[in-house]
């Protein structure tokens, strides 16, 4: 079968182009220091978990731990969750898949502390931890500096948990378009993070691992000497929000195949709109260009068409998502093609994990 | 179990508030001449619909074919597909679910009845159909008027097609919020369908049904004297941008519950963000006010406490979605509710049924 055959909406994964984001990420990252780690959170399955380990990651990262519990199954067992665990429920689920998988939590206050060291101490565990830093993003994340040293000392002292290091994510930097602003923007984050593991190894803290970089600067914080690892996840796919962000060199992978319903004028209306595609960063933009995307509702979209492109009731068309992460959370599969030839499909095993 | 020990985040179904919901739209439409046909688009479950068909409802809306072969798997036997079908697959999946289900399907042009009507016809069936009329919304929809009257003509003239009437959604005026201002922009749209099914009778041609209307709008189709059945959804749950519509009367019944996983001075962090909150129709609000919502990333919610509201790590917080259809779409099951405590658990089987 064809990917035109294709009934829509239809989540394409072009395995090609995954392949070539994959090996390019994991060129840039060998000839640096520090690994790749990188996160499962845009992808949501194993299968690409596993093509990245294949080509030299050293883990992954999952967003929640139900994500993890998912990776895990398909089995993935070096496994960095990058949120703050909160609740009785999660701490148990933390510990039982800390005894099937190489774990690390993050975490940012003694109130997240306290009762993941409960819960692994009284199963006679110890959870390894990173501090997680505030480095500019404003969400989680302890202040840098005598904050963070703080608290790893008190994780470092408490039983049912291994410090393990620090994880600084610089996410409202990833978006800078121009390569020297993001280089720069992301410097003042590094150096915060740079700094606190200088001041964790003055107070004989661990820093096995310092962590950070998406996508956007990953280039950046494997280059700084003070990472051991990157945690990218988009590149492997890419999105409408990332091809506007210079430099990176990562091709579209991910395409929703919609198919026309209606014409009027100038306006073709398709099969996609907010249940298909999110609309967080944006809208889609026409692989190829020659028509402006805009939602129409939850089940229709909108092209406006010019001269040089019409289009029929019946014909498919190809939108790159604005964002990736989101719109693959919306899919139970990948329809997987290389070329026009569809070759297979794949689960997207950890979809709607928000738990 | 309360609800208040939830892992979160959970899409929480308040019953009690529901009920009373379906039975508010179902006592308001039993005062007109006109019927209930409401929208499963929103709540995308068997057991809503049937609840919906047993306070008088005549059958169910699917926006999707393919909710309504998950809603026809659940014991939904008559089902108004309101989206046009397109492509070969949909035809015949439409041909499998009519011979199993009293299927009435939309067309709003040649393009799109043709492939129907010879899927149908090679099936030795005549597919329920309404030409889908262009009332404003300016989405999918053929002209009203004689544009409109030249294709039921050709549907009631072609095998494998049996016309059954006319549709026209005013999507675009639901959220006017002052009832006044959407009684008049309301009765704009409803004649226009009220005219093109007059032409209809004048031609001989079906209007059997005429059907139209949304949660905004319903009490005013209902009261038209051309319209047959009023086709609403949200009303069934609600959400924040319903809110904001004056004179509706329907309760939140819908709700997140998302748990606190840190605290920064005046910000609360939740466990909630795009993955589990729509943002199409703006943020969500806290349930009994008191604080303000903002997206910060696909996991992350920030909540600006003021003074009289102070939340810790561990804390829970209830938030009414922006709009309840595509938060739905992202979640597997409802956690059922009756006051706190949990009764039980309702897979939402048409989840992510996009094709």
């Amino acid at each position: 079968m064809t990917i035109d055959e294709l009934d829509t909406p239809a989540l394409l994964l072009d395995l090609d182009a995954v392949e070539r984001n994959l090996d390019r990420m994991a060129a840039d990252i060998a000839r640096t220091h520090a690994k790749l780690r990188p996160h499962a959170k845009t992808h949501k399955t194993a299968r690409l978990a596993h093509m990245q380990l294949a080509r030299g990651a050293i883990g992954i990262c999952c967003a929640k731990l139900g994500e993890a519990e998912a990776l895990c199954d398909g089995g993935i067992t070096d496994i960095l969750i990058t949120t703050e665990l909160v609740g009785a429920n999660k701490c148990e689920r933390a510990i039982a898949l800390a005894k099937r998988a190489r774990l690390c939590v993050v975490i940012d206050s003694i109130a997240v502390a306290i009762p993941l060291a409960r819960a692994a101490a009284a199963a006679g565990i110890a959870l390894r931890a990173l501090v997680d830093v505030n480095v500019g993003q404003n969400r989680a994340g302890v202040a840098p500096g005598q904050a963070a040293v703080d608290l790893a000392r008190f994780i470092d002292a408490t039983a049912g948990l291994e410090l393990a290091g620090l994880q600084g994510y610089e996410g409202h930097i990833q978006h800078v378009a121009a390569p020297a602003a993001r280089r720069k923007a992301d410097t003042g984050a590094l150096d915060l993070l740079s700094e606190t593991a200088a001041a964790f190894r003055s107070a004989g803290l661990s820093t096995e691992i310092v962590t950070t970089g998406g996508t956007g600067t990953s280039g950046f914080a494997a280059g700084h000497a003070a990472i051991t690892d990157v945690q990218p996840g988009s590149y492997a796919v890419m999105d409408a929000q990332y091809g506007a962000v210079d430099g990176l060199g990562f091709e579209f992978a991910l395409t929703l195949s919609s198919t026309v319903i209606s014409v009027r004028g100038s306006a073709a209306i398709l099969d996609a709109g907010f249940k298909s595609l999110s609309d967080d960063a944006g809208a889609p933009r026409l692989l190829g260009g020659g028509a402006a995307f805009t939602f129409a509702g939850d089940e229709f979209g909108k092209l406006s068409v010019d001269g040089r492109r019409p289009l029929a009731v019946g014909d498919t068309v190809r939108l790159v998502p604005g964002h990736c992460d989101t719109t693959i959370n919306l899919h139970d599969e990948y329809v997987v093609h290389r070329g026009a030839q569809v070759t297979d499909r794949w689960a997207i095993v950890a979809r709607g994990k928000s738990r």
